[in-house]
């Protein structure tokens, strides 16, 4: 194996693309692992591997439990039958469900190394989502004592092993085991047993969660997410920085009649067109499937559910590479108010998310509504402005935003800068972008700032963003500005001028219908204050 | 035929799934009919009709020019090799490219009859969305002129007639189109020539000329939109209750190696993972795709670009079925400011949306913003609240939201209804939900006002809406409150007290972390006012 075993290739917010060496070969994360079941998978592998699905997950202690010591002879990739990268979980899951197990630790370690896994898990203790703090800080404190013995024991260098980060809903346990679980030297680190959370729409929980191991964890190690799998949750932690995801999502909903689209669950029955064009929804109507046999509609059902969740990855993998990720997630958001919620609170990450935001992409910068002031983009101008730019001018003559871009080449500023340049001598421009807040002339042309397309018009009558107004105060009270300008085009700039004259004198143009009145009552202004 | 030609299944907004009777079988809309060259087709329609498309249209015109006459003897349907649905364009589109045609009315309308068409088009005028005004009430007279000769020419009675309403961009025009062509005896009514006005993301002017000639034209006929093949307009179209449409954009786009998503468009060179489960993106990369020839490339490019149009009309469809075509509309507009616009002014059109809203749906109502206020289940309630409730008791007393669902099972409802029932004879209880207004408690489990899921929470800092304090001042001044008693959450609810008090006395009181003391602050207050 290489010395980089995971090399990230791109980045969006927390969101990238990367690859992951192992011995069955290289795997493009982010990826979602499905489950199957070692003895009693139903769905055949080998569609799921035609499907597209280069890594899988299967369980090492019903493997151990079915087959054996001897499963070691056979190797995992042939008892399942895939010869792509495979993923043991060792049973934490059971320890959950069930309680502990009849085997250890050290079992479990060495099964896994002999039965030739690619990924191996350690046998962890799962917080769980309902566990009280007590018992949340004794499954922390066991993780981290099977991590250490599991490390001790591991013998083949070939096999990726993979730490999991306890805790539960407990977000200081979080941290703590995350920070003690990086000291350790895993491959891989995983979040573990959020599945409850999700299961209930927590999604605001579910983020404080991911965000809480992610930054206590080392970004050059991929971070697994356990039993994440549904459409709705894999772009959210896609974008928090998950790399990998593994879930019996859709053979479990199969079971229940429940079919994935892109926005969520449906029942069967109350589907009357299939929103969705696999080859299984072209080929079938809710109606014919809800004839089938129980055991046959599952299996139909769990391959469309496979499709659905396939599509939630690429989706978001190629949001990363257009570095619209933000857009993509702010869309998906739209299919549930709690996962709105989650995407109105992702706010307290953006400096987070801004490191891993392109200074330049190719693509406009979208904005909708206030949620976009959330941007990474927006906190990068806003920083520049506060930090990088110095103002040695006398007056601040503050232009409205225009649809012309860039954006020094509206035609009021191109009116303005044609003649009387010695009036503008003493004069900084800038505009009032109702998405960036306010652009210096000088960097009006740095993307984004005329690479971006919004809502958010002068001519809508939304408000003013308190953070504009702050920012333009705070760089009153730092700049030597004597006087403030402000051509204005509607009533709530009056609102505006109100607030930042406390600090410096402002003059309020309105925008006139002739372009040359505009013009002259600003040089008058100029002239008046020469 | 039967005597119902047209049949409207199910609605939600302006949209509808409906049944459209032709001699070739019964046509289920909404549905998209992909364009078919009449000579030149290079994706073979087996292929289409394999997808799922029951009806294509195709080009009259072209048909003579190509065949003559001789084109009767085997008819469209032979010509084309399709067993479905076929509609005919009779030369419209090449007036509007190259001019007058060398062709009659009379002509077009007798080839058409001669094939065997199962829906004909008059040889129309199309305005173009470019065209000066003059000229545009040039296009609907001539339009007009043209609709009358081809229908007193008319002889078969199974073939079903269109007659297209013109106007490009005038809507005084496109009124004046639509009342004037409604009153002549076609099957099918039909807007001409949005496509430039698509193309150009002018989406808010698309959505004016649809409801305009939709409001013109008689609801019980389908409406035809010319030209719509983009994904982005197909959900706005089908919602502002278009029924038909026509789109040579899969082919279009896929000459100029432009890739269909369900967000728009984008160049394949800058694409690098599919985002797209069709067996077309699963069998192939963006790379390979761009290494095979240009002819083979652009028909495996134009099949994907039909999967996705196919996906945009059955999840409007599903969409409609399940009473969620608003949800669905706003979280398809996240994928362009200009759509996000579009959506954000649909509030003009409520009213005609509530008509086709139904009383009652399965599925929970769910609201992301203020924009979530235009919708029509929105607007319902406020009617009901204004005209049909009355309001007889002395003192209103208005409780805040709560999570618990009836609203009236509210925990702090029900500790203030256990007891005292005495102080509660003359007092109206009303919940005041961020997401509807006022709600009165007698009401408060009638569909959606216990049936909806909101991001807008009373702790959240959304400002009430403007229509929220109209709606409660209208209510005191028509009603006999002589107190209100406003219990609150947090301090917004300041404002709103200080904006009713104006018209009736009110008492504000202060939720509590202890219920009991909420309760007994309430108590106090009445026993007060008794």
């Amino acid at each position: 194996l290489p010395s980089e075993i995971f090399e990230v290739k791109s980045t969006d917010l927390a969101g990238r693309i990367g690859r992951l060496q192992t011995k069955s070969g290289v795997l493009e994360t982010p990826a979602l692992l499905p489950v199957i079941h070692p003895v009693r998978q139903t769905v055949p592998i080998s569609e799921i591997s035609k499907l597209g699905f280069k890594a899988v997950i299967t369980n090492a202690y019903l493997t151990l439990k079915n087959y054996g010591d001897s499963a070691s002879i056979k190797g995992i990739h042939r008892i399942i039958d895939f010869d792509g990268v495979i993923m043991t979980d060792s049973g934490g899951y059971q320890v959950l469900e069930y309680g502990d197990l009849d085997v250890t630790i050290e079992k479990m370690a060495k099964f896994q190394e002999s039965i030739s896994t690619d990924i191996a898990v350690i046998l962890d203790k799962p917080t769980g989502s309902k566990a009280n703090k007590s018992f949340a800080k004794e499954t922390v404190k066991a993780t981290l004592k099977a991590a250490k013995e599991t490390l001790s024991l591991a013998n083949r260098k070939d096999i990726l092993w993979t730490g999991p980060v306890q805790g539960g809903v407990f977000l200081d346990l979080i941290r703590q085991s995350a920070k003690k679980t990086s000291t350790l030297d895993f491959d891989i680190f995983a979040l573990g047993s959020p599945t409850e959370v999700m299961e209930t729409y927590n999604f605001q929980i579910l983020s404080s969660m991911i965000m809480t191991a992610k930054k206590n964890l080392p970004l050059n190690k991929p971070l697994h997410l356990f039993g994440a799998g549904h459409p709705l949750t894999i772009p959210l932690a896609i974008a928090l920085g998950c790399d990998m995801f593994d879930s019996a999502s859709y053979i479990l909903f199969a079971r229940d009649d429940r079919y994935l689209t892109d926005a969520g669950t449906v029942r069967l029955k109350d589907l009357r067109y299939f929103p969705c064009i696999c080859r299984i929804c072209l080929s079938h109507t809710p109606k014919e499937l809800l004839t089938l046999e129980k055991e046959e509609r599952t299996n139909i059902l769990a391959l469309h559910n496979l499709h659905v969740l396939l599509k939630a990855v690429t989706e978001s993998k190629e949001a990363i590479h257009e570095g619209r990720l933000w857009e993509h997630l702010g869309a998906k958001a739209r299919c549930h108010p709690r996962l709105w919620n989650a995407f109105l609170s992702l706010g307290k990450y953006t400096d987070f998310f801004e490191e891993g935001s392109l200074q330049s992409k190719s693509k406009a910068v979208f904005f909708y509504g206030p949620e976009d002031f959330s941007r990474p983009e927006v906190l990068r101008h806003r920083k520049k402005l506060m930090d990088n730019l110095t103002f040695t001018k006398k007056i601040l003559l503050i232009l409205p935003e225009d649809e012309m871009r860039p954006l020094y080449k509206s035609p009021l500023c191109l009116a303005l800068t044609a003649k009387k340049t010695e009036l503008l001598e003493n004069v900084q421009i800038c505009f009032l972008s109702l998405s960036f807040g306010l652009i210096p002339i000088e960097v009006s042309d740095v993307f984004p700032l005329s690479q971006y397309e919004s809502s958010l018009k002068p001519n809508t009558t939304v408000d003013f963003q308190h953070f504009m107004v702050e920012d333009v105060i705070k760089i009153l009270e730092k700049s030597k500005f004597s006087n403030v300008i402000l051509v204005a085009s509607n009533t709530q700039h009056r609102t505006f001028a109100s607030k930042i004259r406390k600090t410096v004198p402002t003059r309020l143009v309105k925008v006139d219908r002739s372009m040359s009145k505009t013009v002259n009552n600003i040089y008058e202004i100029l002239q008046d204050l020469d």
